[in-house]
């Protein structure tokens, strides 16, 4: 079974936010699968996907905190500035953690440890809603 | 043909670990794959996999002497501190290496490059054993 | 339809290069996929692959000037220098990027964001052509 359906997030501000739910909202036919992955696409160049813990929002502060010292806004050596100074920073933080997540699928649900969650990444001061591709793949359960 | 599995990952010390002979052996199936891919995900939020070089210790002393210092444990910054200093850095890392890898497969084989191998990241002090989920997929050889 | 490929690109200096073309060159059975996924695997160690801005060439030089910032050659902790100062940096920029791409397929083209592109991460000086394992899956179209 192959299925192929669009994922629509809603805006948030820059940080890295919990989306586990939503993208499972978006897979219906998640449960039909008995073995497969989900692959997930996020068709942006300023915002990313990643898979961490899903518990401490402590933990989401600190990944805006850290991320926001490892590649400046105030570099000198920046030459892309003309689509704001949070522009450049988020094409590389956005290549650090990547556009794509491929998770296992088990019994009709995501195959993660207990305390992995899939975390929309949002590098802009001002994102706008975010659009993902959901790739279902995988054999139908009996 | 689909296959899903776990692979026990024995506890290793804090550092990049070369794991391809051990994960190898917990897909008893990959010989029979004619083309196909295998795809891994680390059920954990403060190790990660990655493949890289597999001749030289050397090199991955020095992923590990990069990261501790791209990564900070005493950062000021950090809020989340309770589970120990090397906690949140861990967290970090993770995101930036990343919890899955996704392979070629080939004649039964994994379709590396002669030079690649896979890598555990253990990024805590005391990691503990690690756990993947391994999912072969692929076109059954004639 | 599993079909995997081999696709080599052409040596470049260091640095940031877009090569969506040259890789949608290399996969003549990519227009019979209705719904699938495209698998890519770089067989290198200190190149990589990444999916980013593909419209200004600024953009790709401003991420080399990040990278050799956050990942420097003169650092005094590198052990592994005998290949080249340039040689230890370069894996540690190829995991931070990854060597894989997985992208969705869908009315045989590949279903990216309209400003995504597909990078060669170029890490070394002179690091020669490049080659790519291509796996292409998914339902063939009516």
């Amino acid at each position: 079974m192959w299925k192929q359906t669009e994922i629509r997030l809603e805006p948030r501000p820059r940080g890295f936010h919990l989306v586990t739910r939503e993208v499972v909202a978006g897979l219906p036919q998640l449960g039909e699968i008995a073995v497969g992955l989900v692959h997930l696409l996020i068709r942006h160049t300023s915002a990313s996907l990643a898979l961490n813990e899903n518990a401490s929002p402590d933990v989401r502060r600190d990944f805006e905190s850290w991320f926001s010292r490892a590649v400046p806004e105030d570099a000198g050596y920046w030459t892309h500035t003309l689509e704001g100074s949070d522009d450049m920073p988020a094409h590389i933080k956005a290549a650090l953690l990547g556009p794509t997540l491929t998770l296992p699928v088990r019994d009709g649900e995501l195959g993660l440890g207990t305390w992995q969650g899939i975390y929309l990444c949002e590098h802009r001061d001002s994102g706008g809603p975010r659009s993902l591709v959901a790739t279902l793949m995988g054999e139908v359960g009996g």
